[in-house]
């Protein structure tokens, strides 16, 4: 694809295996990584592979970590009685950025999506039920997508969940803060209007 | 910054670095680096460290090379009569797409902003000399970037090429193909006005 060195080449289509990195930005770092100084570029290119050797999936939340458990699932001063699942692991880390949640995680690494051929088997539902039957666990939050995939594994999980005898809540949806009423699509604003809370 | 395991915020720092990377796409990247099959994460790697170590500056043209004196000045079907000067090894590759021109290339490996330290002695201009002196060129195309850099560097050039005796040109600058005059800037359509053309 690229005109130029091969090496240089064979670096733009692997940078293009990468999410939202298309030809023309391929090329554009490329050429960058071969302007950056010697050592700028070894980092990078340790720091992709000390992420593959180091880190893996937590035993218990399956999420990303270097240590297992992870430091969330170590915390002795987190409430073990709330349980966030969420799909991926950068879900956490926005979740954590909040500062609100002082509970724990379950990363399902995905959602149902039967057209990919992803079920709940290939979701780290296993590793869930076990911690749902500790009975440690009061509260369960559904923090998926809010999307057709999210939507329906919420929807799974609140089905398998209920009968435990726990709370099942699913995180709200609605305008998100900041932005106009006008911008809202009919369906998030529908959403909203059904989860209107008395002031 | 990143909340997560350390291996992934050394990454994702690393990531930043890169040109129209912000942080929230080096967060992603990262992750998502994290769940690639190891095989593609080492390749990308080692793609990485390949392209710094097997390619250089071409001796004669300053563009990016595995090979000295690169394919393009090694290709003896190419003119030698015609010489364009560009800023960055990506302009060889624009121009090499459009399949139109069959000249030699110099790459300046920059343009001139005095208030970036960029004078004629950080730029490629002490190499262009003896190729201008060799006899062999007959017109020089001046397709520095048609911005302050790019065409304070095409003066600069112009005034040092002139006096030896070849024709200078300087690529059209004007309405984009396929674009809307209305969405035109007024320099370009003051520049597309000026560079008109009998039909």
């Amino acid at each position: 694809m690229i005109l130029g060195p091969p090496s240089l080449g064979r670096l733009a289509e692997s940078l293009l295996k990468l999410p939202g990195i298309g030809k023309k930005t391929a090329e554009r770092l490329a050429l960058y990584i071969f302007k950056m100084p010697e050592e700028d570029a070894s980092t990078l290119a340790e720091a992709i592979i000390e992420v593959k050797r180091r880190t893996r999936l937590c035993s218990v939340c399956c999420n990303v970590t270097e240590d297992d458990p992870c430091p969330i699932c170590d915390d002795e001063t987190r409430d073990e009685a709330l349980l966030c699942i969420v799909e991926q692991p950068g879900d956490v880390i926005a979740l954590e950025r909040t500062g609100q949640f002082r509970g724990h995680y379950h990363v399902l690494q995905g959602a149902l999506s039967p057209l990919d051929g992803v079920g709940p088997e290939q979701l780290r539902v296993a590793e869930l039920m076990p911690r749902l039957q500790s009975g440690k666990v009061r509260e369960v939050i559904l923090a998926t997508n809010p999307n057709v995939e999210g939507e329906a594994t919420a929807l799974y999980l609140a089905k398998l969940i209920k009968p435990m005898g726990m709370t099942v809540t699913r995180i709200a949806r609605g305008i998100p803060v900041g932005s106009d009423l006008d911008f809202a699509d009919e369906v998030t604003l529908a959403r909203a209007l059904d989860g209107r809370q008395s002031v």
